[in-house]
């Protein structure tokens, strides 16, 4: 096979360095792409185990901990794991070096624990790829403006990978995960899901943020703005049965690409659920303008995450039942800022309630074709299931269920869209 | 007590921060010294273990290891102690953040895993601790010229922070460790050896090199270029019963200073020994001119250390015996150059021998006293042992001794010039 030389980032998360044989494992990967005339920089987070043991220690010290110090603290667990893939690559005769994020620099905000990634300069990192040196990167850090460490959240090598890339122009971005690519829908509820060759960035950032576990959301967000073509593959293949292959294959795994290489568009493409939804109602409001100002605005400045929304008349044609949803995490906080100004609406009763779930079907074919949504309401009507909210978008569609019908409901709707496999 | 501020450098090792306790107790040390209204940087090594563990991944890795990788991985141990140690310090309401070598930085030459410090900038440090912020500084690392992590070799921890002090002109660095002060000799061996008050740079650093482990050589050397006080103290004592004590005074352990300022000395300040020798005798060797440069020209290019050498006229009067001694680790390499000119200088046979100890007796007032060296010579001979071997310098006497006679060799010097205690 004569492929184009391509530049890759290659993206392995804690799963896949988690000991000495895995990161074996891992530069064997490598170099497959090198041996096929690759450049090829690496983005790896820590050993798998070591970032919770540092956690650990950092809460033990003090619950309340200096975010500027746990990020000094944690950011280690990935400089260890650099350290030691560059040593096997060299092992196995290919030149590498390993980059920490202030070495490069990965340049973030100053939002210790959460930093956003601002800058990097790809300069350096080109000039040693066209050597071919493999640039092994520490995913999940940065260096803020005062000249300290950033790490950038949990999940967070995903977006330095996809940063990475859009800084040297790489030709692709692959991710290596434990699951070998984008399902139609989540394999574990549904026997018949299909692995999808391809999937555009819309789809892609929609299924992350409605449940899909696959990929950091704010990664694929990234990908998008800056046009990375992104890659899931499973990093448990056997580095030598997986081809090396330039920047027009697809390869294995699922493609997150522009939605002009996709073909073949499915009207629905997937089917997402999330389990992490606490509902909220605010039994018989006053019914007068405003109302729901004096409700939201307090929420948004707590910086609650109000997601789904739903008013009706009440019985009494006076009062009004307001009913919102926010993730399960946020619910203390919410209900503490709904209690301050429950007398002032003078709103009866606060119902939580746990037991509910978000399904989603996503698909830009959703745009040009009609009935979409009415295909979901129906089937969801045969199987007796109760819609308790909606919120749709230009290439989705969100009911709020029972969480009791979350399988029966997933299943319906991916064979009613055409999605089951064989 | 009305102490005058000072500025302090406080430096713990590896077992002072082993665990998160012990760093909570190294944290009410700093504490003490802060309440004091002194200022405070604080040097430290990573926990007890952690270093060990990631050399043991490193050469797992591969035995055969690019030392800047190497760097990169152990670094990582100091970098989790300083923020764990800066989060327990804000925890009790002192200010405080940690410094790694790259952001001081610290500059140091590129012999990655050895590496020598070449250049500090104090001017940072000095400005935050004016504003009473404790610096917790990680030791044992720099920065090379290429920009990347070096570390100072094992024990460089006393060198970080003795380099640190001069670096910021503190008026004292104290080393905690696990013994409480320098002693006159091992006082696992003379149960009579007494903990010296103050000690001369000249003297600590011969008895650092001859054996002596309570602080590194480098270290000695650089706190005798610049002057700086160093404090051997012990860090299990309870930090409350410790005094914060200014720069005067010389409060509890050993203060290693300027022989100025030391009153009474003895001619004797203490015994030293080392059991890391290997004896070499290179048998019947031709007697003529230029043998020894023939011998020790290339074992100096091997870059081996050797110490003692004697040469004795052989029975036949045409031949002599040449004897050197060189540490043991470098036994292996030096029986690989002497094996290559074995033929060349008509050399019949090699000996090497393990069971030998060098013993020392080391004290400024040498300088001025005669027959110190004859007292060693004559207690040995009444006990019956022989002297292999003799050096000297201005401050010191060594011999090499069969490893038989080591304690009772040791115990008899201590007794003749008068150190024991009581």
């Amino acid at each position: 096979m004569e492929a184009k030389m391509a530049r890759l980032v290659m993206k392995f998360g804690g799963t896949s360095v988690g000991d000495i044989e895995r990161i074996r494992n891992v530069a064997q990967h490598v170099k497959r792409e090198i041996d096929a005339g690759h450049e090829v920089a690496v983005v790896v987070s820590a050993m798998a185990g070591t970032t919770n043991q540092l956690v650990a220690w950092a809460r033990e010290m003090a619950p309340l901990h200096d975010a500027r110090e746990y990020d000094a603290i944690v950011a280690t667990g990935e400089q260890v794991t650099v350290g030691l893939l560059s040593i096997e690559l060299q092992r196995i005769g290919v030149s590498a070096r390993s980059w920490l994020g202030w070495q490069i620099p990965i340049r973030t905000d100053n939002a210790h624990g959460a930093a956003r990634i601002q800058e990097i300069d790809g300069t350096a990192l080109i000039e040693r790829l066209a050597r071919k040196e493999v640039a092994v990167i520490a995913g999940f850090q940065g260096l803020a403006p005062d000249n300290r460490i950033t790490t950038l959240g949990r999940g967070g090598s995903d977006t330095s990978a996809v940063a990475v890339a859009a800084a040297i122009h790489a030709d692709r971005c692959d991710i290596y995960t434990d699951v070998d690519g984008v399902y139609t829908t989540d394999p574990r509820i549904v026997a018949k899901a299909r692995k999808l060759d391809k999937i555009s960035y819309e789809e892609m950032l929609e299924m992350a943020s409605l449940g899909a576990k696959v990929l950091q959301t704010r990664s694929v967000e990234l990908a998008m703005v800056h046009r990375v073509r992104l890659q899931v593959r499973s990093s448990f293949d056997a580095p030598d049965a997986a081809q090396g292959n330039g920047p027009e294959a697809t390869g294995p795994g699922t493609l997150v690409c522009d939605e002009d290489e996709i073909l073949e568009q499915q009207v629905v493409s997937g089917i997402a659920y999330s389990k992490d939804e606490a509902k909220v109602t605010l039994v018989k409001v006053e019914d007068k303008p405003g109302v729901a100002a004096r409700v939201f605005g307090p929420l948004a400045d707590a910086a609650i995450n109000v997601d789904m929304i739903i008013q009706n008349v009440s019985d009494d044609g006076r009062s009004t039942d307001i009913t919102f949803t926010v993730p399960q995490a946020e619910l203390t906080r919410a209900e503490d800022v709904i209690r301050k100004l429950q007398a002032g609406i003078g709103c009866k009763e606060v119902k939580t309630d746990l037991n509910v779930v978000k399904v989603s079907i996503i698909g830009i074919g959703m745009r040009s074709h009609a009935g979409v949504a009415k295909t979901m309401f129906q089937t969801l009507a045969e199987k007796g299931i109760n819609i308790l909210a909606i919120t749709t978008s230009e290439i989705k569609v969100s009911v709020l269920i029972s969480s009791e019908y979350t399988e029966l409901a997933v299943r319906a709707l991916h064979t009613a869209y055409d999605l089951d496999a064989g």
